[in-house]
């Protein structure tokens, strides 16, 4: 099949210098023939752009049956082009068909909706959007394993399947092997003993308690895979299934947990803007409508992030000149609205905001000497308002337990978490982002389901 | 805390020259006190050695305090260390306790059995196989992002709840929302328009077919996910739970595709021999009986891999000088017995199996032209057996649908998967190796719940 002889298009579109004879495997996006000449552009997945081939359309009458679409087999010499449009074509020698392509391929070339392409998400890497969208989440994925590894963190692998509940969120999603036509019952309840791991199981919500296990025995540890909320909502901002990354690190506090978030937002940035660039130019141009996007990465990375506590931040919002549709009030939660007020009128720059009251945040969190407030943060940036949450995680055996009590925690349970606090406890933190999140940030993109290959949301499992 | 200001215990170890005023972090793990002079050997994560701490008991009555698995903070100074068993060692200027350990800690200074220590994987990390062993897991991750960035490939996320069936196995876990104490029926049948997803749905045992829509629109991409197995074998081969990688490469034939796979397996070996020596040499020391770990992988790094057919296979197993347990006859799958003849014994290199009978693998196989074999290909390697399973996929639509037919698939809810050999079909190729499979082979340790952090087996969710 020519695999390692062939060129791929983005080599060719790179090339230093003119090569007799090379191999070309891709699809056709359009062809245009007229009586002297024909020219197909294609695409094979490597890169945005199109390799123009150039043929004489007397030679080859199977041209007749090249569409958008069709897959073929090219051989040519790659010369300097005379358009203008690009560097470099392949005058063809010869072109076969390797697949053809009907009519009734759905990505005629003409613009298509993100409604329309989400219906046909098979396709829709295709494109020359979902394209770039696929090529950057794998660049941005390896980016966060580089920063990681690079740093002596440990990527760690935390369990999917899981019988305890990391937020107390309760929306999950369960995991059964029971015929539901036929749930066994005793005593008028289902008997999870009989199910395959003898107990109610569901999918994770949380890398995080694990990760927490692991940092306290190796060090630096970071998770990225896969999480699940079982939440009703159909917004463009909530996957039931989504990618996220956990570092967790020990022998660390607060101060320094934010640090590190803020290298690794501003790594990320960076990252995108050197290796990227081309996915960069695409949103900047095309995704963005205020074509700010690269700005936006720019200004991430030559910014120095503020810090206040919640209760700075609920003054300032008391006193600002601006009718906001949520309440604000101690012991409430910030909304959207209030975050975005704070990080792009007030402060005009990304803001970590610390020391939240208890009991709108989960139980691990370090208790503060206020006994009221604990030691998360979040991080708010422009555009988006919270895009980071972390906290110095409990440490110490009696409070932690103290407040799992207060929230009436099943603490038997437990036991494995509080073990480490039991043995050797040390000062730990660590935080959460969510991976469509970042990339829908970076990119500009506004609905989370379209970057990610496959959104899983209420009603939707398609492919 | 001093996160960013302390010495890891793996730089301090690879010193270059002396250094004041150091600050460790860690947990103790032996403690040795005489009259004159005091060692604590700590040990943080970063790596398998402990740094020895030097103190002058009379000057640090906390020492009384200090138990195996303590965390403590010192300060001191890395001097060249006067005992021969390392190189350097800190003279401690300040002691802290950060968390005490009571004596019923359970790793105290002794060696403990690996199934006890799986009823306490949350805190295994902590001893030297399993600290070595976590290490080794995200080193060995990470080789397999490079191997595929380097080449071009595209990470993708394909998803883990699928209403799509893979491999047709139908040992798969349910995904669902309901109350299981009062599924909604319907004419007496579950009701699965009223669950999350609007129909049923499982968790994925293979993101191949997904993987495949993305091949044909990107190009080379590789999938590094959890994937899940309902079968109720209680083995040390088998995990309900477990990450796969995933390649698949459009433009792309079965020859091609074993070239990959065995540049890939090589890869990975070369990579655990260069970066992970300290791994390599404990597996090779204290977990390999004989000792011929580090051999094993020079050998496959260094071999060529054999090729032979199936029904080639099946000859030499018939005329072999040695009674099989299971039988041997063209039609019925090789047994590990009988892979494990031919790579070790008759052929003693790695081989690849090709061309395997159309009924014992799977339906997307590429049929050969004897309408009877397809182009399978199986990687044997000495003392695992199967490694690697790969194939050519079949990218001819009619041949496609007539072997679904055959075998009685939902071909109306499959039509995504058919689509891509509707329009502009490719052939294309792939391979799938089980993550565990690989580190039990490099690491030789010989229970697959031993080389993931928490394992997920029947009967057994825990932490």
């Amino acid at each position: 099949m020519h695999y390692f002889e062939r060129t791929k298009v983005r080599d060719a579109l790179r090339a230093e210098k003119p090569q007799e004879d090379v191999i070309i495997l891709g699809w056709v996006r359009t062809k245009r023939v007229s009586k002297n000449v024909a020219f197909l552009e294609v695409n094979d997945g490597s890169t945005l752009a199109n390799l123009q081939l150039v043929l004489e359309p007397d030679k080859f009458p199977i041209l007749d049956e090249v569409n958008t679409g069709t897959s073929i087999k090219a051989t040519g010499d790659l010369v300097e082009s005379k358009g203008g449009k690009q560097a470099w074509e392949v005058q063809v020698k010869t072109l076969e068909i390797i697949g053809h392509c009907p009519q009734d391929y759905p990505l005629q070339k003409k613009r298509h909706s993100f409604e329309f392409l989400r219906e046909i998400a098979h396709i829709r890497p295709r494109t020359n959007t979902f394209g770039v969208v696929n090529r950057f989440r794998s660049k941005m994925a390896y980016a966060v394993h580089k920063f990681f590894q690079e740093r002596g963190f440990y990527y760690v692998h935390t369990p999917i399947i899981t019988a305890s509940d990391c937020e107390g969120a309760g929306e999950m999603f369960r995991v059964t092997t029971f015929d539901l036509n036929k749930v066994p019952m005793t005593d008028g309840h289902v008997d999870f003993r009989q199910d395959f791991f003898g107990q109610e199981t569901s999918l994770t919500v949380s890398g995080q308690l694990e990760a927490e296990l692991l940092a306290t025995a190796i060090g630096d540890v970071y998770t990225f895979g896969p999480t699940f909320r079982a939440e009703n909502s159909n917004t463009s901002r909530h996957l039931a299934e989504f990618w996220m990354i956990e570092p967790e690190m020990a022998f660390c506090d607060l101060e320094e947990n934010m640090k590190i978030i803020e290298e690794f937002l501003k790594y990320l940035c960076q990252y995108a803007l050197d290796n990227c660039q081309e996915e960069m130019q695409f949103f900047n141009k095309w995704i963005d409508k205020t074509h700010t996007r690269i700005q936006t990465l720019e200004e991430i990375v030559n910014s120095d992030f503020g810090v206040i506590t919640y209760t700075e931040a609920i003054e300032i919002l008391k006193k600002a000149d601006r009718k906001f549709e949520f309440p604000v009030e101690w012991g409430l939660d910030l909304q959207s609205e209030h975050e975005r007020y704070l990080t792009e009128e007030y402060f005009k720059r990304p803001m970590m905001v610390i020391d939240y009251p208890k009991d709108i945040k989960a139980f691990y969190m370090r208790l503060n000497d206020d006994n009221k407030t604990v030691r998360a943060v979040d991080v708010l940036v422009p555009q988006v308002g919270e895009i980071v949450g972390g906290s110095q995680r409990e440490e110490r055996l009696d409070k932690l337990i103290q407040r799992m009590e207060e929230l009436g925690m099943d603490i038997e349970g437990m036991q494995w978490y509080l073990d480490i606090r039991r043995w050797g406890s040390v000062p730990h933190s660590g935080f959460g982002l969510g991976f469509e999140r970042i990339l829908m940030y970076m990119s500009g993109i506004s609905n989370i389901r379209d970057v990610i290959p496959f959104p899983r949301t209420p009603g939707n499992a398609k492919f």
